[in-house]
């Protein structure tokens, strides 16, 4: 019989396989997103379907099973250190919620996803519901079929946790409400003062012009900035340029893209920062931890509130500016001179509600999140219905944040996730922005001059701040179990809202 | 039981998961060349001995065995056609093979090879062959295990041939040796002729430096002419940048890479001929033969004919750049405005005799690869060690060259090939370019009037010629075969040096 080591490190090698196929995937993916040649789509397709396929069998390997037993049937098992612990457990979570999930039900979710996606498209374009409907029906009742069997492994209240479950663990649509409810009541306060004020920026001046190869080099620039590493013989990271800006990779290759448009340099700034917040957090994951389940992220929300703390709360500081206005203003020639650091600061910091998620700003941009939220806890509990969701949609854009949508296109089909099946993934972009909030004040206790050292360009005391208590940790806490250590408080909507608060209404004067 | 078609269409399955699953791996190899940030070199060694590893457990699966010997035994085998036959005898030989070899011995080979190839970079940059030597021993002697086994299987009648059929199937090394003197006193005295003619060009031409984004637009055009299509929204190819050129891919995604040096424009222009001349190949294998074995090339040295066709037969002649030298003047502003065509022919057309293989022109070109198969078949039989290497080479640069070897870095240790492992690889390079003369003649035959068209920018025809002769062909035929259905003859040595003489006569003015 095989000693408790010998059966334990056998589990960390089958684990192991499965982490580099899953990142040769992820560079298969990338490689689709930035440099296939177009033709070769078939064929990337078939390479994509056999990686996953070979991944699945991998994770639901029997071998896997029989592993786990022997591991906690030995009479040493609760003398396994933390570590240790917490990866047979994410072995053991991954394990039981694949095996669970019949190859049948894999298999037609995975042809029904890519359908919906197809057909989601079309639709979009041509503004035609009733065309995305009934594939979003058939896919929508998989991933129902899928929730009803994975909450009786994951042991969740509703069907509708399991699915958050798999994108934030332990985190139930119960708590997301509570929390949203807060998040919401004190986000459209801040939204009204900030457009019943006389102070109201002019975001004319960032729409000058400015050639691509001129953005590409300020890219460049606040990659070196926050650290994220694209230039050196050693860099483990690279910037491409995809329709829309991602992350991708796995410890010592992490590669962003962004997207520039002549006159919309600060897509392309804000795109390099969010997805350059996202890398830094892959990237200084605990080496030692390479390979192992806990060597990878906490949680989508705690990614998101890697990239968001990166993007806004440094990114559209008016101490960054500061210091990063006049590298910008060397940097296009004569575009910016006539522009002074208040009136820059502001048009960057501008409130305004609008129809879609991913142009919006800093303090609306939840309540698109909040929406998408209800609307699936309403379809997961069943209180409406596919073909309810243009009229709730509507409503709910016209009672949070005051805008008529006029069609499905800029509305309820304007995102692809929904089309692919991630259904309980939205909720974490809201959770990520109040991590942020929470992270930020914890920060400040130990950083009280952060600032003023980021207003004469230093970065790397915050960077080591996020390493030290988020990115090191990797996977080895749930995210409210991480947050509290980190800020010694659960999930707290307060301290985010105060930062919005004190914030705009330095810019707005309320 | 099965019927025959049942289990032929099983069969196929499992070649079919073989071919994805190497064409994955070729992706992951070309973003390790081109674009993969150099930190994430140990992850991606780690990926490419997973799908390593899982390529040749699916190639050897036994159910591969069953169905091969369900599919011979049966009834009706007999009946089969031909092409089906061939698919049967295609992964018969791989599946024989890949079993034939001991698992041990496979994977001391790979560590092996892994540790040859790192000591022979570190050797060649010290110029120190004694470090080289003991590792170089070990590979060798690894690679002679296989080949006595490889023997055993493929019938031939050395060890040495079992490895040359690895790259060039039906192909003996005595086949070969009778070709390759043949082949060596008819390019001596080829030689010998230019270099004694009062005519010598002006080479200096060739290093008037030329910006690197000139030459990239430049290798656009020559992909364009030559129909390898990497700019349009259905581009099947794309072109980068590495040290050393290569092309890599399958059907609708082939890329290739070139090298621009500001001072060496031609370096690009004919790497990017070369290259396209493989990727053309692959391009255009038989669209129904897709992920079916033969649906690939039909071997190394074909796949040379292709591309040392387009480089030096088209690329090299006075028609292509009696209508090319125009638009090179064109894009270069005034830096070729002095430049006549025939100074600038001669110039591309110089013979003499070097050191370095792959900077050799054409005419020397083979007499390198001569050398290495004499070294290989001596080897192999025991005639020589690794000790006489050095010897023994810069013996024969001396002898077939008249080039003095100075240090082992440029003679010997100038080729990665064995320090790879790759015996019986270098053959290949020499017997494509004897087809590709031999393919001129039959091609001359179809359309005499290729040369005028050629001046007047038309390579369609002749690019249709080579698809509905060699590539369409896929691997139906070994070489042999091939050549005799398309040529009407075996390999046969005399057309290429009756090209060879006929050009540089008149070149040189013998």
């Amino acid at each position: 019989m095989d000693t408790l080591d010998a059966s334990y490190n056998k589990l960390m090698e089958k684990a192991k396989a499965v982490t580099i196929l899953q990142s040769t995937a992820a560079i298969m993916n990338w490689d689709m997103e930035t440099k296939m040649p177009p033709k070769g789509i078939t064929l990337r397709s078939e390479q994509l379907a056999m990686l996953s396929g070979i991944g699945h069998r991998m994770a639901t390997d029997r071998q896997i099973g029989d592993l786990l037993d022997k591991i906690s049937d030995h009479s040493d098992y609760e003398a396994l250190d933390a570590i240790r612990r917490r990866n047979v457990y994410l072995i053991r979570k991954r394990y039981e919620e694949q095996t669970r999930l019949p190859e049948k039900l894999v298999t037609e979710t995975a042809k029904q996803r890519a359908i919906t996606i197809e057909t989601w498209k079309k639709a979009k374009a041509s503004q035609d519901f009733a065309r995305f409907k009934p594939e979003l029906v058939r896919l929508l009742d998989l991933r129902k079929q899928a929730a009803e069997l994975l909450m009786e492994v994951k042991e969740t209240p509703t069907p509708y946790d399991a699915l958050i479950d798999i994108y934030e663990p332990n985190i139930t649509s119960e708590m997301i409400a509570a929390i949203f409810n807060r998040l919401k009541t004190g986000l459209i306060a801040i939204i009204e003062k900030c457009q019943t004020s006389k102070t109201q920026p002019d975001t004319s001046l960032l729409q000058r012009r400015v050639p691509i190869a001129v953005q590409r080099s300020i890219s460049k620039s606040l990659a070196a900035f926050i650290g994220y590493d694209v230039a050196s013989e050693s860099a483990g990271g690279r910037i491409d340029e995809t329709e829309h800006p991602f992350t991708t990779g796995y410890y010592d290759d992490v590669r962003i893209t962004t997207h520039y448009y002549e006159d919309r340099l600060t897509s392309s700034i804000f795109s390099v920062l969010h997805e350059g917040g996202h890398a830094l957090y892959e990237q200084n994951l605990n080496p030692d931890w390479m390979y192992l389940p806990i060597g990878s992220e906490c949680s989508l929300g705690v990614h998101e509130s890697q990239s968001r703390f990166v993007e806004n709360i440094i990114g559209r500081s008016r101490d960054f500016w500061s210091y990063f206005l006049p590298t910008l203003k060397e940097a296009t020639g004569t575009i910016f001179s006539d522009v002074d650091l208040d009136s820059f600061v502001l048009a960057i910091n501008q409130v305004t509600p609008s129809k879609i998620r991913v142009e919006a700003d800093e303090v609306t941009y939840c309540l698109h999140v909040i929406i998408r939220f209800e609307i699936e806890d309403a379809l997961m509990r069943d209180k409406i219905t596919v073909t309810d969701l243009p009229d709730v949609w509507n409503q709910k854009y016209q009672d949070y944040l005051g805008v008529e949508v006029e069609n499905n296109s800029e509305g309820v089909m304007q995102d692809t996730h929904w089309a692919g099946g991630a259904i309980g993934y939205f909720p974490t972009y809201a959770l990520g922005n109040i991590y942020s909030g929470q992270l930020l004040v914890a920060m400040q206790r130990e950083l009280p001059d952060w600032r003023r050292r980021i207003a004469v360009g230093e970065f790397h005391h915050i960077q080591e701040w996020l390493v030290e208590n988020i990115h090191c940790h990797g996977n080895l806490y749930d995210p409210t179990d991480l947050i509290t250590k980190v800020t010694g408080e659960g999930i707290n909507v307060q301290p985010y809202l105060s930062y919005l608060t004190d914030k705009y209404a330095a810019f707005y004067g309320f």
